[in-house]
């Protein structure tokens, strides 16, 4: 019996149990691994920790695109830092009123080996002809890219973690404030409030992005993979809010079916509990 | 070292490091264990799944608390049916405008044995005047209650097997909608959407108290210790409306501090992801 197991803190773990293990490769990035089940179907891991899963990828990255798409539904140039599975680019190239997609992935392993395991997020998005992928570190990238360039930066990171770490630092979030014009908005992943290492995440996130950008919220969402199954997003901007903007009647135009988002979850989602709330709020 | 598991589904599960097994014990009804841990402090299980833990219980209790509350702020009769460890009851009598609160429990060795081992949920509740406690099965009860006798109805129980199994049944559901007043509220444990077992619990739930209510709805919590984190309660009723009849304004007045619940989560807990929707709208 072959089980996978993550350790969600020191005293509590996850396990899944796979058929096969399909692919193993050490990159000069990080550790990367393939497997196969009945539950969640193939998933991979990257230095021992989940990743994408064929069960519930369409939480993660319902999540990551539509609320900004249903906040500005005019945004056409997007950047994506990460997100090598391919499945955010997928969900953003939905939208046929986006002109150009950006993808800086440091580690071009991730997304070859998706086009072959895991064609549900990687199968559709290089022979989108809007779309451009660039392997190379996100930090680096930003830091090149023009002022004023894009509507939105979605990053779609690892924990702060080895290639991940850069991605969550204030010189990163500078640089994003930067190359986003006067509407942009930014997207990150935003760890979690429950586990005692990943709320410490969150916090320093936050308090970050704060000093930087005047709009920012954290919206939540239901991971079942992840540590805890409760898993944030922030969403930062320079303009628009996503209660008071959202554009319901517009973004419902777009005629997306989508599994896990809707424009009531939108506004539900950035109701947190009451714990969340003041562990963003306070002072490290 | 020692290993609390639960399987979440056949292929998945979560396992919990335990420094002491604190108490075991098989009654009538169903095997009862505590442990005691780092990271969820004590905790313990009926038939070998996880029920109330020091980490994570105010999210449940909040949660099948405080939203009839805010909906009706003038309850003043109460109905717990299970509920052995006492932590609804406790959150229940926080109210001083509740006049009674009977706990139909139908294992009596849980409520003392969480007295016990579990004062944080059960220390409180057996000393307020207000409070009657009988350990009797609670579809029992509710058949030889009289009509219109409560204003809210708290179905704090475990899954559909063993004890839990009358709990969800059409009949349970009338004997609940008689015995509530005219603007009585009934919320039940409602199971999760992710997992195939207990997505089919949700479903068949919902299908019968909807048969039977004029009102229904659905609201979802993040319970990290639950299978998938991802969990749901039910609140059916025959006049009040858990969106358009919050009283936020005096709910507020009631001054109550709770860690999980406030008024703008109640809102956006009733807001599902469109997979839950959709299986919850589907016909069995």
């Amino acid at each position: 019996m072959n089980w996978y197991t993550e350790q969600w803190s020191t005293e509590c773990k996850f396990s899944i149990k796979y058929d096969e293990k399909l692919y193993s490769e050490k990159t000069p990035f990080q550790q990367i691994d393939f497997y196969k089940g009945k539950e969640f179907g193939t998933f991979f891991t990257l230095d021992g920790l989940m990743m994408v899963n064929e069960k519930d990828e369409f939480i993660y990255h319902d999540m990551i695109v539509h609320p900004a798409f249903a906040t500005n539904p005019n945004i056409k140039k997007v950047l994506i830092i990460g997100g090598g599975d391919g499945g955010t680019a997928r969900e953003v190239l939905r939208y046929s009123s986006v002109e150009e997609v950006i993808m800086a992935e440091i580690d071009e392993r991730v997304f070859r080996l998706c086009q072959q395991y895991l064609p549900i997020t990687a199968e559709t998005v290089e022979q989108d002809s809007r779309m451009t992928l660039l392997f190379d570190d996100g930090l680096n990238f930003v830091k090149n890219a023009s002022d004023a360039s894009f509507d939105l930066i979605l990053v779609d990171s690892t924990d702060p973690i080895s290639v991940g770490e850069g991605l969550f630092t204030t010189a990163f979030y500078e640089e994003c404030y930067r190359v986003l014009n006067k509407d942009g908005i930014l997207i990150n992943q935003h760890e979690s409030p429950y586990f005692a290492e990943y709320a410490q995440n969150m916090k320093k996130a936050h308090k970050k992005i704060k000093d930087i950008f005047p709009i920012t919220h954290v919206y939540q969402y239901h991971m079942p993979t992840y540590p805890s199954g409760h898993w944030l997003f922030g969403f930062a901007s320079k303009s628009y809010d996503p209660i008071k903007d959202i554009d319901i009647n517009k973004w419902e135009s777009f005629g997306l079916k989508t599994k896990y988002y809707n424009t009531s979850l939108h506004i539900g989602a950035f109701s947190l509990p009451t714990y969340v709330k003041e562990g963003l709020d306070a002072d490290e």
